[in-house]
């Protein structure tokens, strides 16, 4: 974090804060009349599970966000844009997260997956775009002590998102639930530092930020 | 950005934020019973496109603060005045997006239209008025380090916006179609530099701050 | 601003910025089938009314805020608990004047006044007491730099502000117009920098922090 | 705080003020129609006791927050997921804290009070967690400066959340007035600063950061 970026990730914040946050509106308290209350909080399982999901994926991404804003010094115009793109799909998510909690089990649930995934495939795609950018030897956005290895770990890893989540789209005609599992584990994969994916011995997981 | 000013920027940012974030509560999901899922959703197009609107509008507005108070350095009443008129047009935009999203196409599309576009001739004002205000030489609040070509530069591109917007007031009358699509391309338009917008050939939009 | 009182601003600075923001979420949208827009649109007035004198009354608190962490530099756990009391205050102004726009008008718009009224005493006490407490001779808590002057003009002002609404809450029973009338006249007067008021001829409201 | 947790800080203080915001939502606006205003205001007092318990125990939780992070300097993968851990208890607990408002005084009054009694359970363990990895000897990613004497005071303080939480869940199934009393007790003697609650006659409170 610099000074030059420093607004960027202010914004960043506040957007990852209260997407995160909204999250919660999303459950219904069960109303007086409803019968047993242990049974009506139960039945509002996919709620629960819809919830954590989205919370789960939108920190995953405010880490991965925060992870590459640790070696990205300097901004510009077409990187402004890019982040706001990839708060576009922040904001986005809880939207396809809801279809699909409102519609798993139903006749529409392949579509409501579908839309789920694509979701995520757009995100993969963005982050990708916004790393590779800022990584480009050209344009001297990142800090000049960043290391080119942790620099080529990162571009690794997120290179392999958009084939990740194309694979969970594809699944998405074949298992629902096989499809949804696998995705879930690819937000798991992204959490992981990358040098520990890399299979890498060195620091352990510890930012340096000079 | 200053210590001066970086409260001003942090509620910004936070108003900036929120209200972009916000956007997504109007789009709502199909409920179990609506027959087929993907038309349903398609169906909903005129929510999402002016989800999208916003989004854009409320983005592009926050690139342009961003970029004035790279050059503003102090703070005084007015200003702080002033920004809060601005934070008010931010704040209202999904309210008259809403209504045009709700009456496209209907018999109160001229209305919806006028009042969207009233909202935008409001904005630039303030715009205006604001950088006005913040870059007048008799007050001393830009940092003293900002050339004066710059200033200049967005002095001239701001000048344009209210009357963009009065033109597109205009064409409400005329063509809503048209009305819509150069209020967008305006949009685009204050989304550039303003070094690109005046065809200098000089720095490739890279923001320099010391 | 220090780096011991950034996050209470920053804390503080996103509770102002939600609150203001979430002000657009009374403003509804005139349904298709509700006639001609633009009345339907001017019906609603006392929503627009309501939503300006919030918008306008949380920013004023917010400058204030602002404009008394502006002297302060240190904190200690009853100050914390004193701004979270005022962030209460903040946070509940939507509620009384929501009540107040709904009721205006109707046979219960005394009981609404004097719950709208009763929040601005509450508010203007809890930011005599944040004062008070902050720049106690005993506690240092001000920045060193502070001239004892400044500090006498808002701690004057602010005297002033518990009296002032207790006449607004008062004149609920005499005339509901000059109450409110009365109550924003009032929030414009702690809009005005302190030496303003104090009717002092030195520095021109423009912030100096070093 | 430091620039390597200050992100942290900015987007756990963002989650704060919004969820802390978030609460005024919960209050509804007796409707014209409604008879007597200040009988139906009156009425509503489990939504101010709720809002204000919630107020009380997410400001609280703020103000341990910011004392944690006072003391941490650095950070590390697993501390980013603990906080997110700690995050999701402060985002939930409006859910538990509206089911209990709704079902006070009914049937379903007990499974309503076990809800909100676990979730302040989890929190506690959460906190436990997090301060214990922090403040662990291997890790190094407390200050330099922070004193060995204070930690073991924070340490002290938090070990006693998970069995005072436990104790308040047992009393649910005694008394729900008597659990419900503890749970807001045990609140406030978590705003205490540590040094008090071990009866330390040092620092008077006053946070010192270098």
């Amino acid at each position: 974090m610099t000074a030059e970026t420093s607004r960027i990730e202010a914004f960043s914040d506040g957007v990852f804060a209260i997407a995160i946050t909204l999250l919660i509106l999303e459950i219904k308290v069960p109303p007086p009349g409803s019968g047993e209350l242990s049974l009506a909080l139960a039945r509002q399982w996919p709620s629960y599970l819809s919830f954590l999901m989205s919370f789960a994926f939108i920190g995953i991404m405010w880490i991965n966000h925060h992870r590459l804003f640790t070696h990205i010094a300097r901004s510009d115009d077409v990187l402004l844009i890019l982040n706001l793109l990839l708060l576009l799909g922040v904001i986005v998510v809880p939207f396809p997260t809801a279809v699909l909690a409102t519609h798993w089990g139903g006749t529409n649930q392949r579509v409501a997956l579908i839309l789920y995934n694509s979701t995520y495939v757009f995100i993969a795609i963005v982050f990708n775009l916004l790393w590779r950018y800022a990584s480009s030897d050209k344009r001297h956005l990142l800090a000049k002590d960043v290391d080119a290895a942790s620099v080529q770990r990162i571009s690794r890893q997120y290179a392999l998102g958009p084939v990740f989540y194309l694979v969970c789209l594809a699944l998405s005609w074949l298992s629902a639930a096989a499809s949804l599992a696998l995705n879930f584990a690819f937000a798991c994969f992204f959490a992981l530092p990358p040098h520990l994916v890399a299979s890498n011995k060195n620091r352990a997981g510890q930012y340096r930020r000079e």
